[in-house]
Order: structure tokens, then sequence, then C-alpha cells
């Protein structure tokens, strides 16, 4: 039994793994969709969430069942415990590549994005790309290593975040209040895709190590 | 020791209500702090932020003692990782509170909120406080009825939402991009505060009732 318990805790750690690559490739379609106004490629990110609800839904029962048949302790249990934290961030990860996929949705065949803040969205979505697919590294082998880059990228997103809001204030910006609108939100479906996984990176160090770093207020 | 065990649950609970109540105050106190541009009361809040946090500390710490401790099954086991939800629900809602007095304290002295959609927001403010006020009941005496209730409430911050926007994208909107930025973000963060007083009250009707209602991806 004990056997099997612990092959059922890598299993849900292998069940993780996987949606945070899904939420990887959901984002990077909802970027692709933002930038080339693709609404097939949008439909597909909107469709796809469902996937990734039901994999939350998946792994929180059967964290839930281990809860209650196996009363695990100690190390065992705050792994179950970060397991159901990391499930509901990437949920929302999803969901906000969902919100970029309607974005571009909404203002099909138009364009989204002009042209003046075209290389910030683009980089926006790198370092998105970038920060889910080093979190799941940091849930598949526990790397510490991996965590702290990933406060680095977190940074990139901060500063092309304060650009784009340089962008939207300049003098010279020629789009009306609604592009404006547009993003405005859209920098803030990114800055908090970037936290959330800047949170799956915290809880992973937290587990391992003990040490707790101040969770950010954004 | 089960007594004991079931008044520490109890007593979570209660701590639970509490911190709905100070995370009421803090955006009560926030959304007065944007109409008055009063740079006092934003401060307020701000500083505020960090007892909510520890709250959260303290009741997640709680919870994980009692799991490990008492290894409850079946009712026990689903009201404590409910606690463990809606605390971290409640921490964010504090969080946007803050995000709020931001804003405030950002633009002083000036108003960050012009005459013409002042009446929207101290709405929002009002409904915000309506439905934290409904999800402190709901938590308080598991009432379903309450929490229905509430669902109409989320309606109604949708709807000051859309009419926000309408006025922003109105031909005389007579103020430039950068208030129409503040005011997205704003929309943004009273209408997150009431999805995340939903997710509390879908989580109390899920742990009394069994049923889960489907959960926004807004």
């Amino acid at each position: 039994m004990r056997q099997s318990y612990h092959e059922e805790l890598e299993d849900i750690n292998a069940c993780l793994v996987e949606m945070a690559n899904a939420v990887g490739s959901a984002m990077s379609t909802a970027t692709t969709s933002l930038l080339d106004a693709d609404v097939a490629l949008a439909d597909l990110v909107i469709a796809g969430d469902d996937h990734i609800d039901a994999t939350r839904e998946s792994i929180e029962q059967r964290c839930f069942t281990l809860l209650a048949r196996q009363q695990p302790v100690a190390g065992d249990l705050r792994t179950i415990t970060t397991a159901m934290r990391i499930v509901s961030d990437l949920e929302r990860m999803g969901d906000l590549a969902v919100h970029i996929a309607k974005v571009a949705r909404m203002r099909f065949p138009d364009h989204a994005v002009p042209q003046e803040v075209r290389p910030q969205l683009l980089e926006a979505g790198h370092v998105a790309e970038m920060l889910i697919s080093k979190a799941a590294t940091v849930i598949a082998k526990r790397d510490i290593e991996a965590a702290r880059e990933l406060e680095k990228d977190d940074d990139a997103m901060d500063q092309i975040h304060r650009g784009l809001f340089r962008q939207l204030l300049s003098d010279d910006w020629p789009h009306g209040i609604e592009t404006a609108i547009d993003i405005t939100l859209l920098g803030r479906y990114y800055e908090r895709f970037a936290d959330h996984a800047v949170s799956v990176a915290r809880r992973v160090v937290y587990l391992v190590t003990g040490e707790r770093e101040p969770v950010s207020a954004d």
C-alpha cells in the first residue's frame, strides 16, 4: 500500500507538470492569436480551457482522496497541500491565456495590438512562455536554481509592463481610448500570469527548503 | 481531544469571519480614499494589509496542524480544505483593496476619479461591501440563501463594470489616456473582488450541499 501511495504522489506530480505544459501551450497560442489576429487560434485556446479545468478538478480530487485514505503526515502532507495550491495557480494561468485570446477574438478581423506596442507584447509572450516552462521544471525536479531564475524573468515582465504604460502615455500615442483599454488589460493579464508562475515556484521552494519568501501583493 | 478538536475547527471558522470583516473594512476605506482623494486613508489600507496577510498565515498553519495531528476524514477534512481555499480568496481580496488605495495614493493630491464616473465607482464600492458582508454571513452560518443573493450582487457588479467602459468609450470622454487607464484598472479590481466573493460563497455551498457550480473563467 505504501508503495502504491508514493507512486500515486509521483503520478500527481507528473500530472501537474503536464498541466503546466498545457498552460504553456495555451499561453503561447494566445499570444500568437493576439499578434496575428488569428481567430481560429483564439478559439482553440478558449475551447482548450475546459481540459485544463478538468485536470485541476481531477488532481484536486486525487489529493483529497490521498488525504482522506492515507492520512499522511509531515513531508507527504505538505507535498499534497502544495500540489493543491499549485493546481489553482495553474488553472488561473490558463484563464489568463483565455482572457488574452478573447481580446484577439473581440477585435477580429482588426488587430487588437497596434504596431507601436507589438514588440512589447511579443516580448511579454516570450517571457510568459519562459516563466511557465521554468515553473514546470521547478515542479518536475524541485529545481531551486530554476526557481531563482524565474524570479528574474518576473522582473523582466515588470519592466515590459512599465514600458507598455510609458508608450500608452507618450504624447504621440495615435490610437484612441479603446485600444489603450485593451493594452492596459493585456498588460495586466501578462503580469498576473507571471505573478502566478512566481507563486508556483515559491511554493516549491518552501516545500523543499522551508524558506518562505514574502508573497507579493501584486 | 475530540472536543478540543471541534472547538479548534469552530475557532478557525470564527477567524475566517473576522478576516472577511477586516477585508470588508479595507475595501470600504479604499473606496473612500479613492473618491475623496484621502491619502491618509489610502495609507491605512496599505499598512493594514500586513495584518490580513498574517491572519492568512495563521489560519493556514492551524489548518495544516489539524490535518497533521487529527488526520480528519470526510466532512471535517472537507471543512479544513475549504477553509484553506477561502483564506486565499480573502487574502487576494485584501490585495485588491490595496491596489485601489494605491491608485488613490498615486494620483494624490489630484482625484484619480473624474466626476463623470464617480457614481459608478461609488456604486462599485457599495456592491463590493455588500458582497464581502454576505460572504462573511455565508462563512459564519453556512447560509445558502445568502450565497444565492451574492451571485445576484455579482451580476450588479458586472453591469457597473460594463457601464464604466461605455462611459470611457463615449465620444465625449473629456479626460486623457492616463485617466482611462486608471479607470480600466479600477474597474478590473472591483470586478475581481466580486469574483473572489462569489468563489468564497460557492466553496461553502459545495461544502454544505455537494453541488458544485461551474467556476467562472473571469
